[in-house]
């Protein structure tokens, strides 16, 4: 009996293009929470969301510095990328604060289980800055604590949040299936070997689901 | 002959008040900086001026720390001078990128000329924390440097952009006339024993000067 053949490493090519998107991800984060930021009730907490927005350019630079190390340029690797996040960013415009920090913190929670999710089939450099990047949750401790605040000091936010939060996951879904249909190559890495994007949609919308819960919000 | 007396250390209250006034002036420095990184005509300059502007956040950071170590609350010790910042921000938005640079070099640039001129009556705990803030230059750096690549590949910018930074400038004193009128404890640390704010302000101008010829622009 032959053993089964080991699981291909994804080319350079496909690494570049995940690595792009992330970098692109992390970048627009932190221009969004600043951007964003402005909503806020007061200046102290104005500047608490754009100082804790600081980790997200710190994981740009980790993921620029990587795609230079592969030889790739960062703001190539990220340009294909433009269009699917100004998309997303355009239909999903917070109105008030509590709904910037929903954003945060949902985008947040889920980029987080995506890195998770594709990292264990790449190598150790790769896999290595994105284990550092998923390390950094200062914007979301942020935004969970001053949701579940606002939750319990008054109820009827809840079925309002709820709502917005399922519109960012829908709209969400949207643009990653768009983006999966564009770039095949890119689709193989995220999803792995015998995997579906269906499938991985499916275990981060749960993930999403148990992570509402504990900020006091509904399915 | 009786010796002149020592000048009087300013007040706790007068302290807190220009303390207060350079936290604001970093958080929204910070803040331009990252809305107008989108103006950048590719990503990989958009991501360098929003790292720049990391260093804006940090002084927040610093003076807010000292602000509460005084036993004030720094959003409240920025509150009185949000308007005067919004309404120098709202006549000066810059149309292009490098108009966005030439508002950061100036900004920055007129910014460390006046914390220089204030901090030499400040005791010591005050003045490193100014000094600190002084050393923190890569926003400024990166702009002056693009400013120059700039005028050096086509001179046609240069009469746009020096009319633009002395706007910026005649913006910037009438703001500042506003804010010294309204706040006479504040103004009275500013320009030191004897001075007067045009005085100062002749001062700012004249350095203003020599830092544009240092950029390729007139006066």
């Amino acid at each position: 009996m032959t053993p089964a053949p080991a699981p291909e490493a994804p080319s350079r090519e496909a690494v570049v293009e995940l690595l792009g998107l992330l970098a692109l991800g992390e970048l627009l984060a932190f221009e969004r929470m600043v951007f964003d930021a402005r909503l806020a009730p007061d200046l102290g907490r104005r500047a608490a969301l754009s100082e804790a927005a600081v980790g997200e350019i710190r994981n740009y630079r980790l993921i620029a510095d990587r795609l230079t190390a592969l030889g790739a340029d960062p703001a190539e690797a990220m340009a294909p990328f433009r269009e699917a996040f100004r998309s997303f960013d355009a239909s999903t415009s917070p109105r008030d604060w509590l709904e910037a920090l929903v954003k945060v913190y949902l985008g947040d929670a889920v980029a987080d289980d995506f890195f998770r999710a594709v990292s264990s089939s790449l190598e150790d450099a790769d896999r290595e800055v994105i284990e550092t990047v998923l390390a950094e949750n200062g914007a979301a401790d942020l935004a969970a604590a001053e949701i579940r605040a606002a939750v319990e000091a008054d109820e009827s936010v809840t079925g309002r949040l709820s709502l917005w939060a399922r519109r960012l996951v829908g709209e969400g879904i949207n643009r990653a299936q768009g983006v999966a249909a564009a770039n095949e190559r890119l689709t193989g890495i995220i999803v792995g070997d015998g995997g579906t994007l269906d499938a991985l949609l499916r275990r981060l919308t749960r993930a999403h689901q148990d992570r509402m819960k504990s900020v006091g919000l509904n399915n």
